[in-house]
């Protein structure tokens, strides 16, 4: 558009091109494959692909399976796969090993987490779960159903809501670090200290937060935790989640799904079940290894990372995106729902939109990917290990340049 | 070892020439990968790699995650993954497409079908949930989970006791179709029929039979069922799980996980929840599609594959290692635990051996890979589609040469 300047002295693309040659983070781009001619906005719901996995993947199944077969349970660690990914899951969310295993869905790790919680109140004046009202749908969902099967009953506040919510009847509460759709960070360890100050213990659900931020949540006193490693870990496309289960509940954390790789010894084939000490009892199934040792890989990019150098440049990418937003975009056409506050602001920018849905379409067409949400925000996230301040700067003009011809709803 | 004759006319090498070189199902076995040297028996712990396997992931990793990235969930088929699979499980097990969702571990599954079959029969006076004491110990753990969680009570009989344990406060009983120790086919025409006179619903285990046998899930009117794919199915190390539910009983189907992927519309992002219509109401969170999608490439080769003749093969397979066996090893040496008749036998021979872990560790040194099973058994898997009759007269041979200098124990 004539009326944006496309670069020189003072201009966002120049201060783009600046912020990027003295980014810290920029050599990590080189890691990760990204199509040509995309700015990929997308990784707070799929992240992009690690270089190496490929090779990794293509080696775990050609050698360990094709060749050394089911001698690779052993030989090729592919038993101990869940612990020891979880360990290195664990740096990058504030967690000491021993306390994370890696294995099937969030939605499945949530309700291990939620029942395992009732179950560690174990008092039955508690007959109350709080979950996030503006929650990821799943996470309700599966609350509802460990709320009906441990006798409890649900309610849906919203986050800052939780701490008038509290009371002697609460047994737990599941809220998200990151709000899913709105981009908002809330206040972990301010909920979390009001939660045990209740009585009652907290479950995070980090989705929206591992890789993009400091999390904390050994420091910070979370009781459980659970998130997805597809979005900042790069885990690929549904890949294994976590469960977080802090020490000191371990011996007591009581699984609804306790499978036979969380055994104290899983090829003794007991009738009864005993579950095995630690981080292990949180498995149940056989472990999925081929999406597991992908996810393996993908986390070799953390080698070196350091968390609090991600939260600034998240910071300051977001920061950018909104400037440049607010300098290109027609005055009104767009609302920004995320926080300004850096502390209420997770990695990603909502803005709503009435014609979201075709906004995206289009943006997506000019290789802007960002994504929609039901019924009028557009999502843009931004992992700082690959994106740049250019990247930033493209989108917010090609936002800009779409949005001016489409008739205004 | 000398007395046993390598070759030539009426020996068994003879013979398992000959019946190789019949053998319809013999040109499957260029569909998989083999290492060199090894005569691969445990296909019922891990399956072979299809050959096909690698590209494809190759495929799913660099072009459907690395190029097109979040656009795959549409264009490259992701999102509708777990219902496409499962209506390529189907013709295995003789279910009508509509009926199966791959996903999750059988664990996992085995607790959404326990606690779906509970809520299907939704009669308080149905106390009692049956589950085979003999099965892999997963089953039995994972169903006490689902009893103490439904307010039900858990009584383990052997398969063959059931009839006479049924009731009406039967709920619903969980059943191996094989047995994993003792490769024991057991009735499931027969037993779902008792089954079903006493007002109770019949969960069928199939890890260990799918693939291998006929199951005829819907013939025999078998209400739901899970099975694993990583067995006879070769869809890799802990490949995705599969859940059957009956169409009549699909429309109050009520999973205990009732995720985000199986509500009716999943992107509406409701807070409350909608199952799906159909089988898609079993599926719980995200698919992990690259385990998934190598599931898909593993499944190709059973294109064009009739289940009888996979049957024929897989008993005439069992026949001729007993005969082996009984002809090579010494008297005495080891007990066949698989029943003799055809009709109590699954696709693996197990034979108690006092010293087994011993005799395993030798057997695969010396290239033929079955597995041991505390605490005296070996257990030897026959996948039609990639063993034949020269495979099975080595192995009888090796076990010969290794049983004999052995120390009586």
């Amino acid at each position: 558009m004539s009326d944006i300047p496309e670069a020189g002295p003072g201009t966002l693309a120049d201060r783009a091109a600046a912020l990027d040659a003295t980014d810290e983070l920029a050599k990590y781009r080189e890691l990760f494959t990204l199509p040509e001619g995309v700015t990929y906005l997308d990784g707070n719901s799929l992240g992009a692909l690690p270089r190496g996995v490929p090779a990794r993947l293509q080696d775990v199944a050609t050698r360990e399976w094709g060749e050394l077969l089911i001698r690779s349970w052993d030989e090729s660690g592919w038993w101990t796969a869940p612990e020891r990914i979880g360990d290195l899951v664990a740096p990058v969310v504030g967690a000491a090993p021993g306390q994370i295993v890696v294995g099937d869905s969030t939605s499945v790790n949530v309700f291990k987490a939620l029942v395992g919680a009732v179950r560690l109140v174990d008092d039955p004046a508690r007959t109350e779960i709080l979950v996030d009202a503006t929650t990821f749908p799943t996470d309700g969902y599966i609350a509802e159903s460990a709320a009906r099967m441990t006798g409890r009953t649900l309610r849906a506040v919203r986050p800052e809501e939780v701490p008038a919510a509290l009371g002697p009847h609460t047994a737990c509460v599941l809220l998200n670090q990151v709000d899913y759709r709105s981009g908002r960070l809330y206040d972990l360890p301010g909920l979390t200290a009001a939660i045990h100050e209740a009585g009652a213990l907290a479950v995070w659900d980090l989705c929206h937060s591992a890789g993009a931020l400091p999390v904390g949540l050994d420091e910070h006193g979370v009781d459980l935790a659970i998130g997805c490693t597809y979005k900042y870990l790069n885990g690929g496309p549904g890949s294994p989640a976590y469960l977080y289960v802090a020490t000191r509940h371990q011996d007591r954390f009581d699984s609804p799904l306790p499978g036979w790789t969380g055994h104290a010894n899983p090829f003794g084939m007991a009738p009864d079940y005993t579950p095995a000490a630690g981080a292990t009892r949180g498995r149940a199934g056989t472990p999925d290894i081929l999406s597991m040792l992908a996810l393996e890989s993908a986390l070799d990019v953390w080698d070196g990372v350091a968390i609090d150098s991600v939260r600034a440049k998240s910071l300051a990418l977001t920061d950018f995106f909104v400037e440049c937003v607010e300098r290109y975009v027609p005055e009104g056409r767009v609302e920004l729902v995320t926080p300004r506050p850096h502390e209420e602001r997770g990695s990603q920018i909502a803005l709503r939109c009435a014609d979201a849905g075709d906004v995206m379409r289009a943006l997506i067409a000019r290789g802007v990917v960002g994504d929609f949400r039901h019924p009028d925000v557009l999502r843009f996230g931004f992992t700082p290990l690959y994106v740049g301040f250019g990247d930033v700067e493209r989108a917010a003009r090609v936002l800009a340049e779409t949005l001016r011809p489409l008739a205004q709803p």
